[in-house]
């Protein structure tokens, strides 16, 4: 029921996904005969979507926590609970940010030893995408946090898209190694001596859409901002290149003959071609997909979820906080460190 | 002889300026015999144009504070001192940032009552430009800080660019009020309780581009992020474009039709127009040009120092501290706070 379109759009996105894929069964969660309307508009395999009635909705701008604990039969308490009770691998919602980010924590809950759960997007680059995070589930992180995005992302990057070994960058505002605020340079050395990641330093945020590194590691609200400045001047200059193709004849003429070329080469910076965020660490998938999502981002969403779910993320994130755990017991033991 | 094109370019500039301009004076401070090389190729009134000596050269990477003690007979240590000594009103550099605003505050100083002296750049939107303090001057600013930058910020707009009582929004990560970080949340009751300036709200970085403000209120780390991150989705976007329409022969006659079209709608989002970025709240003026500037940089920016001067933007934040130290007294006898 979240989102600009519901119930239209995310009950598209959901037939789909299924015609898509015949291994993928989605529940949707929320007011019964308005899904089920929408529901009737279409062909599909009937075992493969099933509607969870909700009666209540959580609105966009009702503060999270409160709504979490008092609406217990809304979509997102009730689409959270099928994933906390593995009735449900995953769980999209593109409600309420706030209400899925503490939900997520409160109901499926982190795994144990991830100190935050960070939203963690796919942003497009000039060498593809790259995943960035955290981009806005946790302000204020300390740089013990900022260093478990960089092993999140990276088994994100390595199993779902595949990228061997990949590149992690830490946002600063220059590329030197001592450069930074109190966090990033605190981070930087941690970062630095971490094992299993390949860390190639300070990224300056202007590297980000070059493709700078594979993997960008930001504190929330400074990555909320890189999202979020992604997304207002691509649609500011998006929309001056229209109407400077639209200010005389000749241009329009010359519109009409690069329409094809230029939307094909722009494509690669539609961020609906790449899902939702997911917030990484938790006992089970959850993904917040944009506000305004449509049906192809819902459907590619659910697709990612199966990719998810099949790399064994969950598990290969266990690994890792079993390595870190048994790092830190042995420079415990050797009195090196008195963590956190 | 600071940036990536010296002396050629901010020769070239200056050159630019004086025949613009009869009023202006520009001294060049740096390697004599190069910066005479480069006169030579102009005819100017030799009246406007005097070369001040400099042995030294701080160089981009070099430690700034470091620098400016040590190099006492740079380019940039000589500038300022020219600037202190009340020889010049305005010192212009694209050299090293770090030693620019070190060397500002260390030199030329601080007005007194002023905590920080931000960078305050002009930044391109669908509105026209709106200015953006702090863009990298102070990390880990404090709240007092940034209502100061509001102020600082609207004085700028209000009297360079004539925009009556021009709007302040406070970057953030959600629009609603009780959004944000620490920092955010502690600065919203203090813009919102300040005196003298047209303070509309939180406002979400996608909203820049867009025009959400004429004055833009951020923490250094993140004013820095945004204003890389224009520049680096602007470039990537623009060599998109270009590739975009060189991809096909159709496309290629489409991009020679609509070329001026789109030149000259693009031409609002190039920084070069706008010249430099002033260090706002010295005894004088500094401005930080872009590394890259070429000469119509050097020549913006030494018109914009003149309207600085002319519209008395150092009187106007005088007459501001004077007012918010009437504020302050009247607080403390009224027993109300304990200031800082």
């Amino acid at each position: 029921m979240g989102g600009d379109y519901a119930p239209e759009e995310p009950v598209k996105g959901a037939i789909d996904a299924v015609l898509d894929n015949p291994k993928v069964k989605v529940f949707l969660v929320g007011i019964r005969e308005q899904i089920e309307r929408e529901l009737k508009k279409y062909q599909y395999p009937k075992e493969q979507i099933e509607v969870i009635p909700a009666t209540e909705v959580i609105a966009t701008a009702e503060p999270p926590v409160e709504a979490i604990r008092t609406k217990k039969d809304s979509s997102i308490v009730l689409g959270l609970t099928l994933v906390k009770e593995k009735k449900a691998d995953a769980f999209v919602s593109a409600g309420n940010s706030g209400a899925v980010l503490a939900g997520g924590t409160m109901i499926v809950r982190r795994l144990k030893g991830i100190h935050r759960a960070p939203f963690a997007p796919l942003i497009p680059t000039a060498k593809g995408p790259a995943i960035l995070l955290d981009s806005g589930a946790n302000v204020d992180a300390r740089s013990a946090h900022l260093v478990q995005f960089a092993h999140l992302g990276s088994i994100y990057m390595e199993s779902v898209l595949g990228r061997k070994n990949p590149t992690v960058g830490l946002v600063n505002i220059g590329a030197e190694d001592e450069k930074g605020n109190a966090l990033t340079k605190e981070t930087f050395p941690l970062l630095k001596k971490t094992k299993g990641i390949n860390f190639i330093g300070n990224l300056e945020a202007r590297e980000i859409p070059k493709g700078g590194a594979e993997v960008i590691v930001a504190e929330a609200f400074v990555g909320n901002v890189i999202l979020k400045m992604y997304e207002g001047v691509g649609s500011v200059m998006l929309q001056t290149i229209k109407s400077g193709l639209m200010s005389s004849f000749k241009s329009k003429i010359g519109a009409l003959l690069s329409k094809s070329a230029l939307k094909k080469s722009l494509k690669q910076f539609d961020v609906t071609e790449y899902g939702g965020a997911p917030l990484l660490g938790l006992r089970g998938l959850v993904v917040k997909a944009h506000g305004s999502a449509k049906a192809k981002e819902f459907r590619n969403t659910i697709l990612q979820c199966i990719t998810f779910k099949e790399q064994n993320i969950n598990g290969k994130i266990q690994k890792y906080l079993e390595a870190e755990k048994a790092v830190e017991k042995e420079a415990r033991e050797a009195g090196q460190i008195d963590h956190k």
